[in-house]
């Protein structure tokens, strides 16, 4: 049986590492670079999923920890899968449920999300997160898993890497990845190497358990995740690591200093083996989308366009608005003049504006319409510029007028 | 110039006053019986228009009372109107903005919906809503209009007919509403009387207005409205008075105790001319609507199918269903298994479920469809039954399968 991802570069970057390429995979094809649109909760919020093929989807993440705890993976199972369930009829993904344990899980109760670990683990670190004395230790941390409280009603649960995949093989996305820790970018090199090293075996108990289950892994492809935070020698060493292992693919994981993020990434990139495609996990501001590509990554998610979406504030080419601002009421220009998305082909500015004033259901829908498009098109740009070799003209000319104002 | 509205009629009930017709407007025609789909602020709350086609919508009515706080019916004007605004290119209708002045306007800061009118009035009456002695005093009525609080922020508004056309005009849907006072069913008689007599001038200077106004009154049809209450004598002087007039068609307005409202709608269609089409105001539930149709209403509107969907319940064929009850969870088929609109076609009950739980925006958007469609269906096979001579029979076999757990 063939492997379910394939994945073929069609040009390289001169001079550096990013590439334009195409996943295959069994619901289609993904040209890369790629936006990957969230679909949390088996649903990319207030959107159908029409409205996000049209928008110009290709492929949709859901997550693992939130689908788990509602409505269950086994009710997605016997619904058929992500895709019928949710009638997304492309490719899809499922991260590993392992930020959300942390971050939400951790979270529970207090408000904050933050990594707060220590006197359980078998280790006994207190390092950590920032301020995390003081936190509730709710996020367990052994060398089995990760045992943490639901953010929904405080009910307890444990991910291993075994149950992370059961799960994801449940779930049935195209895409899944292995399970691993997330650590916090401030937490001490000592605390990242032993985390690192945990994550490791994860990663090697996520490709047997995969494995283990001829059926699932043969229609779902298995992407690794490189760790090791801001320090170098970690991220080398996870980048041989993980990219020696015979997974379909890799996600570059968690945290990252906003500055070094593209030196990080590029450390990684440099040595993850070049024929299998490279996810960057949780990004979508456009000057990093460049900076991710142009170091060798091809698929990027983020909940950052319709978050911001559902709270008015909107991509255009000269940068962001808010269109609840008062100058929007009486502007019967499109969102973004430029723009080609359902949203603007129809609506103004003063509409949108009146919508958001009247706190409408459809001011989230026509907004993430407009900020969704924006990133998959410019992220599909990227890919041409990539083709035509105008990259860096291209990305000189985007971000100068989008961040003029700052 | 010929008028804006036209109404032919196919069919006649035998031995009843419903019909089987054809509304000619503007932009386009209504096959009534109809449903008109309630888009209150220049939107149906969670659907795009096309959504609100695709289910099978003839004619969307807004709301003046709303458009008029916000945005304000100038910016709906300048806009292009409110088929542009909103991307509606089909039949439109505008209430007179009166009933909203009412109940919203008066209630405002008490949170309560009931007409408080008293000792500024003219009249001096103190006469009306059950418990109006003891409420705040913010609607205010005189010979000119009616005086209200924005439930919005309090500042405070008139309505006079003149201005109901007024806004209405620049707002420019097709059909329009006389302006009127909206009296509760309670209300004495002697008070009714007072009320209705000063709907009719008011239904006179509604048609003064719109007529003074060539442009629009070649554009957009007016339609007078039948008040009385629960009183015979005076809903057919309302229907004779009213109906004598130049308007091109008419609304059947507010107050009915729910028994007797069939009655009270057949009293008032058997004096208005047959010839132009008859609304019923605010109908929405199965029973009301075969009662209304075999009583000679041609067009309905309410809120009610989008409002329970947004809360959960959801109309079958056979009755209601709460869809967040527990029995849904691992339900895998169709809301309605007979219902053929976007929503039963596409996903499963449980996935609605799902949605609903999770407090999903998609959750409103896919149940809306369902009940909006439900409702328009229904009141589409009731203009069949009455072409086909099957009303009778449609509606003992529809009440009894729907009504069947009550």
């Amino acid at each position: 049986m063939g492997k379910p991802i394939r994945f073929s570069i069609e040009k390289k970057m001169p001079g550096a590492l990013g590439r334009a390429g195409t996943i295959t995979t069994p619901h289609g094809e993904i040209r890369t670079p790629a936006f990957v649109t969230v679909g949390t909760k088996a649903t990319v919020k207030a959107l159908t999923p029409e409205m996000v093929r049209d928008l110009g989807a290709q492929v949709v993440l859901a997550n693992t920890y939130h689908l788990y705890l509602e409505p269950g993976e086994r009710i997605v199972r016997d619904a058929g899968g992500i895709h019928k369930f949710m009638n997304w009829s492309g490719p899809t993904m499922t991260d590993s449920g392992g930020f959300q344990a942390f971050s939400l899980g951790a979270a529970f109760g207090k408000g904050v999300s933050k990594i707060a670990k220590g006197g359980e683990s078998e280790n006994g670190s207190t390092a950590g997160d920032e301020g995390s004395q003081e936190e509730p230790r709710l996020a367990r941390i052994d060398e089995d898993g990760v045992t943490f409280k639901s953010h929904l009603n405080g009910s307890e649960h444990k991910f291993t890497p075994e149950r992370s995949i059961g799960i994801q093989h449940n779930i049935g996305a195209d895409m899944i990845f292995a399970f691993d820790e997330c650590t916090s970018p401030h937490a001490p090199h000592e605390y990242q190497e032993e985390a690192l090293n945990r994550t490791h075996r994860w990663a090697q108990r996520s490709l047997d358990a995969h494995h283990a289950n001829e059926s699932a892994a043969g229609k779902q492809g298995l992407l690794g995740i490189v760790q090791g935070g801001r320090h170098k020698d970690l991220r080398e060493e996870s980048a041989r690591v993980v990219g020696a292992m015979d997974f379909d693919g890799f996600g570059i994981g968690g945290s990252f200093d906003k500055e070094d993020m593209y030196t990080a990434v590029g450390w990684v990139n440099a040595l993850l083996p070049e024929e299998k495609p490279r996810h960057l996990l949780g990004i979508g501001e456009p000057m990093d989308l460049f900076g991710g590509v142009e170091n060798g990554c091809d698929i990027f998610d983020c909940v950052a366009p319709t978050r911001m979406a559902r709270n008015g504030t909107i991509h255009t080419a000269d940068g962001r608005i808010n269109i609840l601002n008062a100058q929007f009421v009486r502007d019967f220009t499109p969102l973004d003049p430029g723009c080609e998305c359902y949203t603007c082909r129809t609506y103004t500015r003063a509409y949108l504006a009146h919508l958001f004033r009247a706190k409408e259901m459809l001011a989230g829908t026509l907004a993430s319409i407009h900020n969704l498009h924006f990133i998959i098109k410019l992220v599909a740009n990227i890919r041409q510029a990539i083709l035509d070799d105008t990259f860096s003209e291209f990305k000189a000319a985007f971000l100068a007028r989008y961040y003029k104002s700052l």
